[in-house]
């Protein structure tokens, strides 16, 4: 007999979107054919858009002012009208700028206007299929000139070769320049084959590409095995003169560039492969879905997905009371150190190379639990239509194989007085977007016990570096022609708490020690904690002071209080800090937010995100500049909060990295705590707990509270087999 | 059809225990023979000990000499003899003292000897029945001069009454006293009502009871509702006289003190009970148990136990290579503030309660999976014979929810090369061990990766204190008659790391920044990491310079290099760091190692721990001061290292803590991560891993590597109605 399915899961209704509902085919449709047809932009099609056109590049959710929201989810107001954010490239306009456009209402949009107050540098503008096309139109002729060269250093070219045999891939990186009004890529070579990011050939071009004028677009440099010259004509002349240190990398047997793939291979450890532990969900999913709404237990919220940052959850509530506003992802950064020019110049703001629209499709049984629901993901960007990512994000749960709280009252003297139990039972909503090498498990993880934990775990491919002399000390060598530097991931997450009402307060609870006299002893000296309440009256008090380690940060509404007088509060607590040090690196102004392992600001309904889609390609006068969300110290008393949390990690590459970084050891994580905000753990109203006590000398009285333990039922199984990988067009 | 039960899981051979196996119950009772038959000690039966008679508190295993252990491991030189440890209580002498005896060989002793070379303060010794038999019979007698005021202030008596109606339980505190040669024991009582460790009466008596004869022991001081007299009659008749203010706390209804019971209440989020998630095993147990030795993947180990410090792990293998020695769980200190006497003397080192033998029997499909194997527990302490805790610790593989490690190749256009990935299975050894109040789970993980994971979870009761006015600031009101304080957990691993050999180097890699020239541009700075590998040649060096956070840890061979000469090390890493605020306070004297998130000293045979059974009640002049391991700062260049790693939670006590902390959010834990040790991640190996590549329009090739996703089976279930809860006599 097949498990029972349990709660209902339900598509999404594209009909009837709720007000945190991403935009569904028919809404960007209709915005994109207002675009076309009620504004005066000469729009181009997208997939023909040139850096001479107006063409847009990504449309959007809008969401409405929170106040609006707020009125119609919580007083009965009708839903507000639902709006598109259009960003379009304004390349036709002598001086090429960005312009940001709001649309409305949906889904018959009747007007628009531009939203964003300063133009937008054009060099800003995020990378897109023309642009890259004409790029690699350049590579070609580049490495037509230089095919002898390629020939004899690598057995490989870039034009006329085999894939995944004897090709060259070109990839680039990011900032586009050494100061923010360049839009110089540079441009490195990888060996074609699987996992091809660590097969760095030591080959690097940089293109000029500012201008709006194709025909004036012209490569700058080119380096060679650390060697640099101005373009490829020259180098290959100085190449055959032999005035270049030449490489002569062999072809390589499938043996050797076996570790960066993905191939078994090694001692084998089982000699029949026996098949692992699995989850079964014995009555069925214990969740359920609307569309986009999930309800668990007592938690509820939404699932919205943008191109740019990925999953955001809204409307978090707990036993019908609101917790946040929004959760959600901002930024993920990697900042590298390194000698050569592609390695020495990245620095990654991987929402501007669209983390969010790079979610793929899931594995059931590898990526997330066979069990799982699987959900689409829709996205408007770079394309004449909107795509769908089918599987995008998986909802799931899960036995933490803990218990969540266990008790075992002692007698002492061989028995005891009970027994009790309660597993840590917890849903997880879980995308893994890949930008490149890297893949990131982005986890919201919602335990029975009113607990939020948001976990990040980074695995995929390290970027690796050709291994010239100067550049080993960045990094650790892992294989003959191949090396990867050190380098720091940063996430930053948005933390909209509303505990009880939006009017919050930030306050540290601050431990230090004292030394008392006892009132017990005549003479008797302790030292012991104390800790105090220190509110933050405004954000350079929240932000600025140093940093006490042995601290709870609290938010809470002032007037609402427990019984016993205590501030209901939701604390933060950051288990994944990490040191940051490049504070004076101006490749970083666009990730101030970095400073802060807790920050806290006013809500302002223009201050929706910490970053923006022209971080990457501005990163020294950024666009979104976090600083500025503190830096006017407004008053933090009886305000709607935002806390912002950054999770980091410092990684030096090593050869566990090949063939990629495992998650176990990688992962960092914070949580959202309640603090005297319920009046007990609200998981006591669960029926999955156990309750023990002794009977006679050798048995038991045991309540399960109703639930069995038993099951004979056979999970129904998708694992790997129903996977296909592919976007799709939404409509 | 029921699933497979997989590889062998073999019961101990007690005829053949290996090297590392704790005693058999046939060595114990040689042990004790001997003791009783070939001493001139004249020992009393333990269970009739009094503190004027010679009697054996512990018995258990001596370890060898680890230069003879290793010869027998790794040179076939035959095994060790078996020695014991055996503590004595000799309270015959004139000056009373605790004496420690090597006896050996096992199993047929033919000698004994003194190993302690300072005699140890009859007052550091530990608890055991015949002396709290004694306490509870001085408590008897002042109760019953209070009755009257007991019936009237809490409608409670201590004699004459029904237990778990209308009783008061009364429980000691550590240290015994404001200097190590007092015995003088804080006793406080408690409501006998489930979970009464929630349920403080604000009624405390301390005894001084540091003097051999019983009849010499008196009560020095009484509390009640924060006012001191001299004693039980004193008390009285104040209070008749009307000279104390008077408690009068009303028979709680069922209803009252429903709040510290394990009880299901409150808002219900299922309205039929359903089962939640659970593991099974297709194909069974994909790890080997013979004994205590534990064979998994890569991976083996041995399993040991201490009545004191509770699991350790010998001998950690991977892939034949030995990673460490020994790793184990240390101690646990809880150090708490406060204004009352027992409140505010407490700080417990929780291996003098012998938290190694209040492991308690884990509840399958709770505490443990329902998969999980569950191993018996041997000890000999305050006892006749040697006890048994049936089912006190357990093994299990699980799949950790989340991909090991994955990639999605992405062609961004649409498609992608390749997918690869393999589930984070990794396989648990646990134990829960129950002091008092409090419940800590402690793993020890074991990944595909090469990766330990070392976590405890803080569950159980807070300990709660009445809430005089003067209590309050310590910590949270959390009933009308109950509070709980702040308190510091703290948790201390041994690691002894034998990385490729017992001749290891302790070096770190501090990461700091540099602003160098570009060597591509005429001008261009940029401000980007270094690291610098820092030799830490002594163990002052090792443990008294300032940290570096942004650092890494590693440990290695200096002669082992891999082949791109990189040092094949392991790494320790702390995601579980505490602020440690009391190194000033005296009675933190026998925790100094709480100084160190990561400490590192010269291996020695008799610095085997960093605490002693010795530390509550002499915390101030410690048996072991782990100070010591450092402060002779030995060379660490080449030597055999121990690292030392410290893990803790600055616990600020709110409602949720009800009735029992939970571990979501409690949790801490440090990782072992091979660094540069193994060519490539050693999980490439496993066939448990998924590789797919798009196959025409929507299909896909998929590679399993011979590992099936389906099944069939139903998993034998178990669940808690196989639990029993009793210690039993291991004979
Ligand atoms: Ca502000
Ligand atoms: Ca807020
Ligand atoms: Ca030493
Ligand atoms: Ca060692
Ligand atoms: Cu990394
Ligand atoms: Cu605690």
């Amino acid at each position: 007999e097949i498990c029972d399915t349990g709660y209902t899961v339900l598509p999404r209704d594209f009909e009837n979107p709720s007000v945190f509902d991403g935009l569904t085919p028919t809404e960007y449709e209709a915005v994109k054919v207002y675009m076309f047809t009620k504004t005066n932009l000469s729009l181009v099609p997208t997939s023909t858009g040139t850096p001479r056109n107006a063409y847009i590049f990504m449309i959007d959710l809008l969401l409405p002012p929170k106040d609006k929201v707020i009125e119609h989810l919580d007083h009965g107001m009708t839903q507000p009208e639902r709006k598109a954010l259009v960003v379009v490239f304004r390349g036709d306009l002598s001086t090429g700028i960005v312009e940001e456009y709001e649309v409305g209402p949906l889904r018959y949009p009747t007007y628009h206007r531009k939203i964003n107050p300063h133009p937008i540098p054009f060099n800003f503008r995020p990378m897109d299929d023309p642009e890259y096309g004409r790029l690699f139109e350049i590579i070609t002729k580049a490495t037509e000139t230089l095919f002898p060269l390629l020939i004899e250093s690598y057995g490989l070219a870039y034009h006329n070769c085999t894939p995944s045999e004897n090709c060259i891939q070109f990839y680039d990186v990011a900032p586009r320049g050494i100061n923010d009004n360049e839009r110089r890529t540079w441009f490195w070579g990888f060996r074609d084959v699987e996992g091809l990011y660590l097969h760095p050939l030591g080959l690097e071009i940089q293109i000029d590409h500012a201008h709006r004028k194709f025909s004036d677009w012209n490569i700058l440099r080119i380096v060679y095995n650390g060697q640099m010259r101005a373009s490829p004509e020259l180098l290959l002349e100085d190449y055959k003169k032999g005035n270049i240190k030449k490489l002569k990398i062999p072809t390589p047997t499938s043996e050797q560039i076996l570790y960066s793939t993905y191939k078994r291979r090694g001692k084998s450890e089982m000699n029949v492969p026996l098949q692992g532990p699995k989850l079964i969900e014995p009555d069925g999913h214990r969740y359920k879905i609307d569309g986009l709404h999930v309800t668990y237990m007592h938690w509820e919220f939404n699932i919205n997905t943008k191109a740019s940052t990925g999953v955001q959850l809204f409307d978090i509530k707990f036993q019908k009371e609101r917790i946040a506003y929004e959760l959600s992802f901002q930024e993920a950064c990697v900042f590298y150190s390194g000698y050569g020019p592609a390695q020495g110049i990245t620095n990654y703001y991987d929402v501007s190379w669209f983390i969010g629209a790079y979610i793929n499709e899931l594995v059931a049984g590898v990526d997330c639990p066979d069990t799982a629901t699987f959900l689409d993901v829709d996205f408007f960007l770079k394309s004449e239509n909107p795509l769908r990512i089918k599987k995008g994000i998986c909802v799931f749960e899960e036995h933490a194989g803990v218990p969540l709280r266990r008790h075992y009252a002692s007698d002492f003297h061989g028995s005891y007085y009970y027994y009790g139990g309660l597993g840590d039972y917890r849903l997880v909503v879980r995308s893994i977007a890949n930008v490149w090498n890297y893949d990131y498990v982005f986890d919201y993880i919602f335990h029975l016990n009113g607990a939020i934990e948001v976990q990040v775990y980074s695995t995929g491919y390290v970027q690796s570096a050709f291994p010239l002399d100067d550049e080993l000390q960045y990094g650790s060598k892992m294989a003959s022609f191949m090396m990867a530097n050190i380098h720091q991931h940063l996430f930053h997450y948005k933390v909209d708490l509303d505990i009880n009402g939006r009017s919050n307060m930030y306050s540290t609870l601050d431990i230090s020690t004292e030394k008392i006299k006892s009132p017990w002893y005549s003479y008797f000296n302790k030292t012991q904690f104390k800790f105090e309440l220190n509110k933050k009256s405004t954000e350079e008090e929240a932000n600025y002071k140093a940093a006490n380690e042995a601290r709870y940060d609290i938010f809470y509404n002032d007037k609402v209080e427990n019984e016993f007088k205590h501030k209901r509060a939701y604390r933060i607590l950051n288990h994944g800090k990490t040191p940051y040090l490049l504070s004076k690196s101006s490749e970083t102004n666009a990730a101030r937010w970095a400073k802060f392992p807790l920050a806290v600001s006013k809500y302002k309904d223009n201050e929706i995100s910490s970053t923006s889609i022209y971080a990457n390609n501005g990163p020294r006068n950024p666009v979104v500049d976090f600083e500025k969300f503190i830096s006017d110290n407004e008053n933090l008393e009886n305000e709607d909060l935002v806390a912002w949390v950054t999770l980091g990690v410092l990684h030096i590459p090593h050869t566990e990295d090949i063939p990629s970084t495992t998650t176990a050891g990688s992962q960092v994580r914070f949580f959202l705590l309640p603090f005297n905000y319920f009046p007990e753990c609200p998981s006591m109203s669960s029926p999955n707990a156990v309750h023990i006590t002794p009977k006679g000398a050798n048995g038991i009285n045991l309540n399960t509270f109703g639930t069995s333990h038993k099951s004979n039922c056979i999970q129904k199984q998708n694992g790997p087999a129903s996977y296909d990988g592919r976007v799709y067009d939404a409509n």
